[in-house]
């Protein structure tokens, strides 16, 4: 288990107690997230986009079209800096000063590789099918050679990331402890709600459809 | 009503028909969010950091302490790209290549300037205030001297932004239409859940507390 920052720019230097670097909460993270915002600089300015991502192994997998500047920029290894944050709710303290959020984030330097072969790449997009609805890539048509021909798969270790997560109430102050102030937590979640079918369909809801909807108001 | 992108980097050219240049939209997804992404190149590479952040007006702000590097950093007008995405579900298409998500999402350019001002800093923290918890400004400890003091408030002007929404159901191809293949959203919501007092308490909770906890299951 990893105890220390990887590298000098992933040690986490504001509130370090919050600080992880270990890849089981890395990977809980991003195994909890279906998209991740990726920072580059194209040589003119910074950007910051969003992009559905997966986890397959150790690392990092977005996808997208041969026509996008954007997957067309980090073939080519542009260093990456790749952000994930899950908002679990408000910290409201005794004091102005120490309200807080509780959060699960995680912070990813990197290079992406395309996976050019084939199988490879069909491989880690069933991946990618499985983790949005297990089971569904027996049902779908699958991709033909144009649209994968069209699709740029790209990875990314994960062996540059540190992870700061808070959770619980409000760290107040020893003096404010006695005020007349609620203090606590207003949680937020993610949740699953039903699903909604497309109209018209004359098609038996497949189980990964019905047990979202059994799940509906549970955390993704 | 603003139709088109402000600058040639925020025109949308992937799905232009999800785009829209709006004040209106881009407020929105401001007002929905209690956190974006900060990405900036800082010489020697680039960061991505996820940072509270609310909207006064025309303008996006964040605030940290005075020893914290970020905030030194931005503090001298680093040009940045800020991104903030929210999650809607999961998309499924009849085809794996017309599988989806939708999303609310903004991506906005500029450089922050700290708000020196005394008065003009405890306005908008009382703002952010306002936003986690409305009537809450009348019952904490406000920030003394040195807090204040401690704390960097910057602005950001939002007058260089892009916003890309898509909602609704699959597009599939016109010959993948009749495929025997459950097609639909699975839909995703941020919402609160039942606000959880520190124990020990003997303090009546407060309207912006219980009104949270009636609307637990509703989104955030």
């Amino acid at each position: 288990m990893r105890k220390t920052a990887p590298t000098p720019r992933t040690r986490i230097r504001r509130s370090p107690e919050y600080a992880h670097y270990d890849t089981r909460q890395l990977y809980d993270i991003i195994d909890a997230a279906h998209l991740c915002h990726i920072a580059f600089h194209d040589g003119n300015s910074v950007h910051s986009l969003p992009m559905a991502c997966w986890r397959v192994g150790d690392h990092l997998h977005i996808h997208g079209s041969t026509g996008s500047r954007l997957m067309q920029s980090l073939c080519i290894g542009m260093e990456v800096s790749i952000s994930i944050c899950h908002f679990d709710g408000l910290v409201l303290a005794r004091s102005a000063f120490n309200h807080s959020m509780n959060y699960r984030s995680a912070v990813i330097y990197g290079c992406f590789t395309p996976i050019n072969d084939e199988t490879a790449k069909l491989e880690v997009l069933d991946h990618f099918m499985e983790r949005l609805a297990p089971g569904r890539v027996r049902d779908i048509r699958n991709g033909n050679r144009k649209e994968l021909g069209a699709t740029i798969v790209l990875r990314l270790p994960l062996t540059e990331a540190a992870v700061k997560i808070r959770a619980g109430g409000p760290i107040d102050d020893e003096k404010d402890l006695d005020l007349p102030v609620w203090a606590g937590v207003l949680p937020v979640a993610l949740v699953k709600l039903p699903a909604i079918a497309e109209p018209g369909q004359q098609i038996a809801t497949p189980d990964y459809v019905s047990s979202w909807t059994a799940d509906a108001h549970k955390p993704v």
